[in-house]
């Protein structure tokens, strides 16, 4: 037997705990081509809140009563696919489980002694792909401009900062706590705290590009300070996900067409045959310590949806993982 | 002497009569390398309600007391460069007056037996070309897509419009009045009268691009229909021009990011070095009928303010435009 989280209402605003319930399962053992996975971690992401509402948009939405499928990083228990050994470590879709089993296709072992596990959930996987794709990808960012990081202290806003800085950019990002501004600045990040500085106020010598992991006011000032021909790189809202009406958007949007500005969403997954890319350029990066990260890790799957709801406070730094199992 | 129009005072939402005066000038004469030119037609345009705010955007504002420049078209009555002969047609920036001196390196000579000299202001001059330029170089639209065009009975939208139909596009075209549509109807566009039809209705098919001319619930409208991938194509807002505090952006914008839509604004004269590429493809095509233009003129420079104010009524279909002298 093991045990997953359940969503077990459509959360109205910010989840609470009894949008989520512990459920017990029998594990299955694994037919062929298949193995059986323990996991060690399990990622929240804040994606995930959109699939909550039950709207199907580029992922589906998740229904009430059903599981939550989501990144994890666990351990081989059980293989019937050669390409599989028990105790291989894998990155997985089991999402906020313990345990589960899965086709060997949809599983990429990792190689532990390269970086720790727990990465391949943030800095080396999809969010520190997503800050890679759009930076080099959507808002092609060049060394000598000045980029605009808002949740700079997230596990997307951490590496687009670091990667932005490493490509020669003077970056400015913004964060919500001493903490995660005294975080960023040691990484050379020129940080600010938005609950005590506005962002007009920090970004008034202007920006050449805006990555917008937060919306609402943060996208209106990127949009004021944004110089001619800038770009915009809308990769997220969190400040928006948990809202049950729809605010209204920018008033300064207009400044689209007089400063010949471009916004471009995307969504990671469609950019994976980028991904060898990406490993090759941020992996050493990564393992030389040139670009940091951090992790706030919850014990316990009963402490999912905890570590969930945590994303819309601002409670992580860094990635926010929860270990669900012992990593041996 | 002759007479020009001066901005009297910065217009409060829609142009009045009293935000202008009419001045009388004494003509200069041109000097070395300059000729002075008698306007036949000039034009007015939404962009210049923008610059009668007094903020300088990518053009500089209007001061008030001063005269009005724009694009206009007319005829050389002095030359002192060896360019330029009395009786020759050109087009100039010299805008809202009956006569001015300029220099020859600032007048495109123009060739009255290809296509009506008024056309250099319409079809084959910065309306069309901005229709071109966002088709082509921002928009990139493609045989086989559909697009939505507002405002498409304007001098942009219905060169939009048209040239997306020539180049294989379905195209959805809505106006403001029943005359409109009927005229975009018999060129092949799926047109509606916004005024009686909801976008949203009109659009429930899907589109791949949005022309857009107008901003405001027609860009809401376009967020929602547009299929993944999508483009906006943002050239102008002439709903918003007259408002007199900024209207909030579109509620549904974070559709950018998860339907990984680009919105992108464009100034035609960033583009200027297609400017031949333009009139090699659409030339042809409005000499040989394929691409119709309508223009709406009135007569005499006293009712420049007139037919400015008239954009933002929707009262113009195609190109307006004001005679202010013989075309002899």
């Amino acid at each position: 037997m093991s045990r997953e989280v359940i969503l077990a209402a459509r959360p109205q605003g910010v989840p609470v705990a009894s949008d989520f319930e512990l459920r017990e399962v029998v594990d299955a053992e694994p037919a062929a081509g298949e193995a059986a996975v323990r996991n060690v971690f399990v990622s929240v992401d804040p994606y995930m809140r959109g699939r909550m509402t039950g709207v199907d948009t580029y992922v589906p939405g998740f229904g009430v009563g059903s599981s939550v499928d989501g990144g994890a990083v666990g351990r081989v228990v059980a293989s019937r696919d050669p390409r599989l050994a028990e105790g291989d470590w894998v990155v997985s879709q089991l999402g906020w489980c313990e345990q589960g089993v899965v086709s060997a296709d949809r599983l990429r072992k990792i190689d532990p002694s390269v970086a720790p596990p727990s990465t391949a959930l943030g800095v080396l996987g999809m969010p520190g792909f997503t800050a890679w794709v759009g930076l080099e990808v959507i808002g092609q960012v060049k060394e000598g401009e000045t980029i605009y990081v808002s949740g700079a202290a997230g596990a997307v806003g951490s590496a687009a900062a670091q990667i932005a800085r490493l490509k020669g950019l003077r970056v400015i990002g913004s964060a919500g706590t001493a903490e995660k501004v005294e975080w960023l600045r040691s990484l050379g990040i020129e940080a600010f705290d938005y609950r005590e500085t506005s962002p007009k106020e920090a970004l008034a010598d202007g920006i050449d590009a805006y990555f917008d992991n937060v919306g609402g006011e943060q996208l209106v000032a990127a949009l004021t300070a944004l110089r001619p021909h800038g770009r915009v790189i809308a990769c997220g809202a969190i400040s928006r996900y948990c809202d049950e009406r729809a605010e209204p958007g920018p008033r300064n949007l207009f400044l689209m067409v007089t400063k010949r500005l471009r916004l471009q969403g995307f969504i990671v997954f469609d950019h994976n045959d980028r991904l060898r890319d990406f490993a090759a350029e941020v992996g050493p990066w990564v393992r030389d310590g040139r670009l940091a990260y951090r992790e706030t890790i919850l014990d316990g799957i009963e402490n999912v949806p905890t570590a969930f709801a945590g994303l819309f406070r601002g409670d992580n730094i860094g990635k926010m993982l929860v270990r669900v199992g012992p990593d041996e």
